[in-house]
This record gives C-alpha cells, structure tokens and sequence, in this order.
C-alpha cells in the first residue's frame, strides 16, 4: 500500500491507473477508522479495480466551538485497517497543502444543506463539499463510497457531484451498528460508559418507528412524536422525517423517506437514521394500470 | 471536427485522448469568436497534442439587466473559424444540460472577486468560475487559455482551478487588438460607428499611461488620474491600478501591476487594461548584495 501526501502526486497516481484500464473505488475519510469506513473500503476494492482511501481530518468543516481539536487521529492504525480492507493507495495530504495562503475558494449546495444538521452546522457542508470537490480532483475516482449515517451528507455530496459533472457515481452504503444497535462513528470514542448506555435510545427510538413505518403508519407526526418520547429525556437536535432525495420535511410517508436524528449525549454530538421506502400505493383491483 | 454535447460524452473523449498519451488544451468561450479567441485556439493547438474549445453562452455569469438575451450568437461561423485554428473538438452543452431541474451547486472564489468588475457585477464571478470548475471536469484539459483582456477573471480562474486541485494549468494570452488599439470583444459588435470611434479613448487613455510607466512613473494616483482625463467624457465604472497576483489597488508601483478600465459607451459595457512590470528597484552601486 502506497501513502500519497500532495495532490499532483496523487493525480498522477490516478491518472496511471486510468491508463492501464482501471477503475479507481474511492473512499474520503477523516480517519478514525472503524468497522462502518471498512465496510466502504472492502466494496471500494470489490466493486473496482483499486480502492483508494484518503486520510484527512478537514478543519473547515468544523464549527469554531466544535471538536476539530480533540478528533482522534490514529495514522499508523488507519493504515493498517485500509490495507487489511484491500485499500492499495491511502491519499494523506496536510492542512497546510489542502489551504495554502491566499487560498479562496468554496464549493457550496444550496436549499439540501439548509435543513437538519445544516441549521446547527453553518458552513459545515461547504466544508465538506469543498474538500470532496478538492479530493475528487486529486483521486479521480470512477465511483467514492459514503455511509448512509450521514445521510444528509451523502445527498449533498451527490448533488454536487453530479452538478459539477465530476463523473463520479456517489455510492450510499448502508450504516454498520454496533451489536446493541448504535451506529457506529469516529466520535462514539468520546463517550463514557454511562452515555454510552444511554446513547443507545438513539437507535432504539429509530428501530421502534421502523416498525411503525413497516406496519403501514403514514403520519410522519406521529412517528416524530414517538421517536422524541422513546429519547430518554436525550437532548434532540432535531428529529425529523424527510423525502430521501431532496430532504424537504414530509407530513405524510410516500416513496423513500429518511427519518433522521441528532442529539447531544454529554458533550457529544450523535446522529443516527434510518432509511424507508412504502411500497407503492396499490391502485385498487380495478384500474386499468393493473391490468397492463 | 467533433462537437460534442453532453458532459460524459466529453469526458470520455477526454480520457480517450488522455490513455492515448496526449496532452489536451482548452479554450472555453462564449462564442462569437475573433481574433482574440483565434489566438488562444492556435496556441492551445501549438502547445499540445489536441485542442478543444467550449462554445456555451453561461447564464449564471449574466446579471438580469445585462445582455445574455442579444448575447450574439453565430454557432456555425464559430465552428469553422476553431477548425480554422486546428480545434479538434467543440464542446458545446445546452443550458438545460448544464443546469437541470434541481441544480444547486456553486463555486466561488473570496476577495479576487471582490474589486474592479465584481463590485459593479455582483454574481458574475461566481457564474464564471461555476461553469468554468464544470468545463474542466467534462474536458479534463492539461491546460487552459484565456485572454489578459479579462485580467480579474483570469487572476480569480487561476485560483480557483489551483485551489480545486484540478491540475489545470492556466496560461494568459496578451490581449488582441484591432489596427486602431480597440481591445478586441464579441461586445465590439453592439458598437455604432460613433460609439466605435469614442471607445477608441479607453485603449488611447491605457498607452499613455503606459507610457508614463515605462518613464518611472510610480504613483498610482497620479497614473490613474492621467487616464480618467483621456477618457473624453466617457463615463467610467472604474479606473484602478491594482496588483497583478492578488488585485488589491496599490499606491505606488513595483512589481506586476494591472491598470485596468470598465466604462460604458452608449449602452455597452467595455474593458481593457494593460499590464506593466517595474523592472526590480536598483539597489545602488556600494551595497553589498550587488557585489555577491
């Protein structure tokens, strides 16, 4: 496994593969990898010729009183972990390459970052959509892979990708939990084990409500209503249930929704979904559409 | 000649091309080419392997009391005259492919745009820069050509495509100019005769003051007021002496400066500027760096 460190470096990496026929799997961490990032890196590399991950814990994505600081930053293990999932290059560039001075440049959605955690998180997804635009051009992968935990993040980043035709297909893989159901994420690591416990509420209010949805519960009030309740008196962000593609809020379930939360247990800031599509709205017995 | 339409389309031209080996120059041009243009093609077809112009009148670089209506248009003239120049393939996307239903993303670049043209054309850089980040993503060029007679959106192109990481390299041609000084311009056209021959004071005012330079003259007030006096009634949106790199106004000239003019003629908005290095100060005869 090779360590790539600027981006001209890293272009040429690429643009040889390219050349030889490959196709290029790209994975964007800020490392702290775990068994959700390794799920990406394994399809990365099942789904295309080389799987690329990169390692960069992106200061402009952090709010001044959020935890850029305290990250956690484990190099040597990371590595270890994307060679182990098949990753044959790890593109590691510093801050001071990705925002030399006089940098000046931002890449920003509208109308999907306004809602959820755009509310709490101003310039957060310009943040990330700049630095994933910046990791696209170095990489020049075929496809990248992104959790759905981040749910908003991932329609985000493909609305970005595909309207500043990158090329590059936006892959959504599903969210790996823990065995007691917490989805699992680098910053799990600060909790103690009290509001690990109690974090859990989180997944279990979530897992409740798909329940609903799956028994044919259409009224996104009512779930929301019984998410917050099954909180635990956890200190919601916001729940909410929203269309999948353009995450506008939805007052009743049809086609794919996300119902997604976020909370601070202690100081941590949680977030957690769950994705469901209703089944098509049966016509009846006796429309002419079913007969077809 | 190809013309090509469509995003992907031209990307995989574009990395054909590349896995073949060959270095790619581009021109991206709103059309209603001349001489200005011809000169950016023919050396993009000098310098490298293939040469591929962009013809695509962007909307989101046009303010709504500006010209994108009577914009003129001339697709089949511009295609003979890049072939003339040894263009190999134009990339020519329609509006609705460029900007769909749902579009929402937007790059721009901070400060650079802020001075000279942006105060007066709020919006416009962002539209340039947007639909330019998109052009080179679809033609994946080794380089890029565009005309010093745009010099702010030359500085603010430079930064963005360093800043993206895309690895495009950014070469400025010297502005082309009719007999009689005129800058050459697809506006030029909008010109009656009268108005044609009062445009002429702007590129007159600029060799005065050029002249003043190349005779030591280092205060920019001075310099500035020279041309505001040649303007012959002409109302001027600007006259500013700036520094070439970052365009902030200077007060005294060393180094790279632009001395660049936006005035209206009739109804239509010209520019032009020139560009002038001061040769490095003399250090004197009994220092002791000119001794090393």
């Amino acid at each position: 496994m090779i360590v790539l460190r600027e981006p001209n470096e890293m272009r040429r990496w690429s643009f040889e593969r390219r050349r030889e026929g490959k196709t290029i799997g790209f994975v964007p961490t800020m490392g702290a990898l775990h068994e959700g990032h390794a799920s990406l890196m394994r399809e990365a590399g099942r789904k295309n010729d080389v799987a690329v991950a990169s390692i960069f814990v992106n200061p402009t994505q952090f709010g001044p009183n959020e935890d850029f600081n305290k990250y956690p930053r484990m190099f040597d293990a990371d590595c270890a972990m994307a060679r182990e999932c098949g990753v044959v290059a790890v593109y590691a560039p510093t801050a001071g390459m990705m925002y030399p001075p006089g940098y000046a440049t931002t890449v920003s959605v509208a109308r999907l970052t306004e809602g959820l955690c755009g509310r709490s998180r101003p310039g957060h997804f310009s943040g990330v959509t700049t630095v994933v635009a910046k990791l696209f051009n170095a990489v020049m992968p075929h496809r990248a892979y992104f959790g759905q935990k981040d749910a908003q993040q991932c329609a985000v980043i493909r609305r970005m990708a595909r309207d500043l035709d990158t090329g590059v297909e936006i892959v959504e893989m599903p969210i790996v939990r823990e065995p007691d159901g917490l989805a699992m994420s680098s910053r799990n690591a600060y909790l103690s084990a009290d509001e690990r416990a109690k974090a859990l509420a989180l997944s279990r209010a979530l897992f409740h409500a798909q329940s609903l949805l799956e028994n044919g519960r259409r009224d996104a009030r009512e779930i929301v209503r019984a998410v917050r309740e099954r909180l635990d008196g956890i200190e919601a962000d916001y729940v909410e249930l929203v269309d999948a593609e353009n995450l506008e809020p939805v007052n009743e379930v049809s086609g794919c929704v996300v119902l997604a939360v976020a909370a601070r247990v202690g100081a941590t800031r949680l977030i957690d979904n769950i994705k469901y599509c209703a089944p098509a709205a049966s016509a009846g017995p006796h429309t002419e559409e079913s007969a077809k």
